[in-house]
């Protein structure tokens, strides 16, 4: 299967990721249907013409005319989804996901499902602090990475589609990885600064400082305006990755602070140094992607 | 003192900071006078017009022509300065300086300095990543906080003085705190953050991970590209301000880490709301202020 625009794809859940999947798709001329649980979310997404048509719970007539899914569900309600209705799917049809962890849901996923579906997992790189369609920004993908995590279960063309929607999309960089990489790739760039910066923004006992704050204070907690649910959830699933992160970075914290404790300045300019030079190479390579 | 146009300032060290000063004084139609080690920095100075007069090491004809010093050096340096230099000061001169510690550094340059000289400790919170005057840059002013430190030894027309440069100079908001509470401050909201930022930059064992990096990594991580020498010597003379801060913030780290450990997602979640209420708060008082 191509993604020809007479395919119609069917999202499911307009948060903030399925609402702007339903935007990008609807601009580019796909055909997109919606199902989501709140009516009221169904109102702004119509007024707003993002889709075409949409519905509050499952019904085959409805979920049987997409050619293409993609479900934009916390995780455990994906599964529960995949559980009660994927017997609604159309045979032949590919299913795809936005969940970012991968290795705790992609294999029980694929175990589940009908040997005539198929599922290519993804995860788009653009999260934002806000949920709901409300913040729904298209936008956000213009400097994001897509990333496809195919397993042995999946077929080249079916993974190709799903490379295609990323790139309809208009993600920056759509790449491959396998759900182990992806996980330690995510626990230590995205959940591991995520846990830094709640650690941060509740280890102040005097709200008074903030007075004083410049720049540096504000850029390590812009993430600290945290969605709970989501985010406990996905520590969770990711559990001993993200350990192992935290536990690396915790090392490195241990080794400034003996370097400070004992006052001994070659020693932290040493990591500085290192830290330099990291950041250079990193700016380097995050100047190539923009 | 009033700190009239006719005043002569000089200022010792054109540094990042130290010629942004220049620049925004020279501006405001001030007399500025420099004294920097390197030639070329004062060629740099004059070419860019953003002094009067310049020279290379302190001649007791140039430094008794101004009525107000602001020293713009590296706090150690700073000291050896008074030690050697101060009596060239004009008698009735206030000075200031720029320095991101107090305590360590206030007291002891009040009880070695003449008696007819006052010296008023100023911090301009506006550093940069890059030194050097190629990098200075009077706008970094404009959204940032000038906080003057007195002790008992100042006089109020001094201070007064010296919040009045910092007015001249455009900082955002004055304030004035204790040297204590400056540097119990900027432990927790700067040299805390700095070291968090190096120490995720070298946690990281795998640049290949860089591609994939959104936002989150990238903000947490802006500073880690640190002046070694500048912020070995700013952590070790604020030693035991930052090991307290540090401390309070491995707690919540290990708060959270205990809770992933446990899969406790309501440990989780109680924390993550706690730290998007702070952030709220916090955003709250940025906002009001920018």
């Amino acid at each position: 299967m191509k993604l020809t625009k007479d395919k119609k794809i069917l999202i499911v859940g307009l948060g903030v990721i399925g609402a702007a999947y339903a935007d990008a798709l609807t601009e580019k001329g796909y055909c997109v249907l919606a199902i989501t649980r709140s009516e009221e979310t169904l109102e702004i997404a119509r007024n707003r013409g993002i889709i075409y048509k949409g519905i509050n719970k499952p019904e085959k007539a409805f979920v049987e005319q997409a050619d293409v899914i993609v479900f934009a569900l916390y995780p455990h309600v994906f599964e529960e989804w995949i559980e009660n209705y994927q017997w609604m799917i159309k045979s032949g049809a590919v299913i795809t996901d936005v969940t970012g962890v991968k290795s705790c849901i992609v294999y029980k996923i694929q175990d589940m499902l009908r040997e005539d579906i198929e599922f290519v997992p993804a995860h788009p790189m653009a999260g934002r602090e806000s949920k709901g369609i409300k913040y729904a920004d298209k936008n956000v993908f213009k400097n994001a990475n897509y990333i496809v995590t195919p397993t042995d279960k999946n077929t080249e063309e079916a993974v190709e589609l799903c490379e295609d929607l990323g790139r309809v999309l208009g993600f920056l960089k759509i790449s491959r990885l396998t759900p182990e990489k992806h996980d330690y790739m995510i626990a230590f760039l995205s959940q591991l600064t995520h846990v830094i910066a709640v650690s941060l923004m509740t280890a102040g006992e005097d709200d008074s400082l903030y007075d004083y704050s410049g720049d540096s204070f504000r850029d390590l907690t812009r993430i600290a305006n945290i969605n709970d649910e989501m985010w406990s959830e996905l520590f969770t699933l990711n559990r001993e990755a993200l350990l192992k992160e935290i536990n690396k970075f915790e090392i490195q914290l241990d080794k400034m602070k003996q370097y400070i404790d004992t006052a001994d300045k070659n020693g932290m300019r040493d990591m500085m140094k290192q830290s330099t030079k990291n950041k250079l190479a990193f700016d380097e390579k995050y100047r190539k992607k923009s």
